[in-house]
């Protein structure tokens, strides 16, 4: 059921480093995301892959992770993603990707669920840092790397309080909480 | 499998209109965009459904189809979505969506085809229009209508050509054709 998938598919910040990600499952969860739909079938994401962990290593210090967690700079050694997908616009193409980055992004982290594997989409990059060192042509603009490894996380949804506060929060157990707005609050309006 | 199911969700423009699409089904598709990831969790999109034929009738007169297919001024009365999702950005809660709304999008038309719906993603709008026929408040930003049905067309994936030509196209039995790029020409480095 995509339900118990959607539901399954939370952004996972810890993982399990022992675990290697091959390069072939890299490639069949970008695969997902060539087939998926284009605006205007434009089809301007281009991607690098990484499993290896010299790469790996080299990727990580360009990423800034989960910005509300103040006292949390990130994954220590031993929980850090197993792979990466960098996402990158070739602006040759078009000059915007519409929605083709979520919709790409969306297929690939529900399918790496499904493989057993969860991942996280990471906008705060250091992008000219990332560029130098993967040697990114200009004409390719960095939109965000996802992080794929084995989960070593609990991460649970909850209701959003009275007081509004999205920000997500972990407890002492380490579980991570993310509060969800209800339908009530995101439907506005039905005919 | 999620790749059948990316691979079965190809943007639709042809529906069974007899096939009445619930307000419950379309409730349930939201539902699954509300589980999704959101980036910073601020989850500042919000819906406004359609299941009723007068209200699809005034919604539909605010699309545009197609843009490849010249000849074709969109579906048919008979084969016209039976519901609508149209997906807005609540700018009083940020001011930008990043890639909410594809992900959110995506989420949704997988739902639907899991479901033997299929939909595509508008962008082509007319959003004054659609503003003053729901009645949209100005802090609610149209990004797309979703159009949701039973579907009644075949479309088919295709290895882009060498001419490199990525316009979707129907040949004389109406079997609607999409382009898509190679793995070798999208992922650009591996490590």
């Amino acid at each position: 059921m995509i339900a118990d998938l959607v539901r399954a598919n939370r952004s996972c910040r810890r993982f399990d480093e022992q675990h290697a990600i091959q390069m072939a499952t890299l490639k069949e969860l970008v695969d997902l995301a060539r087939m998926s739909s284009s605006a205007g079938n434009l089809q301007p994401l281009k991607y690098m892959l990484s499993s290896d962990p010299a790469a790996n290593a080299k990727i990580y210090d360009c990423l800034k992770w989960a910005g509300y967690l103040k006292d949390w700079p990130g994954p220590p050694p031993g929980e850090r993603p197993g792979g990466y997908i960098i996402m990158l616009h070739d602006t040759r193409i078009c000059q915007t990707v519409d929605c083709d980055h979520g919709i790409a992004g969306q297929s690939i982290l529900l399918g790496a669920r499904e493989k057993g594997l969860a991942g996280c989409i990471i906008a705060a990059v250091n992008r000219p840092k990332l560029s130098t060192t993967l040697s990114i042509a200009d004409h390719l603009k960095i939109l965000f790397v996802l992080a794929i490894g084995k989960p070593k996380e609990k991460i649970v949804i909850e209701m959003l309080n009275s007081d509004g506060d999205i920000r997500y929060w972990r407890d002492a157990e380490g579980v991570h909480h993310v509060p969800k707005r209800s339908m009530e609050e995101i439907v506005l309006a039905s005919f």
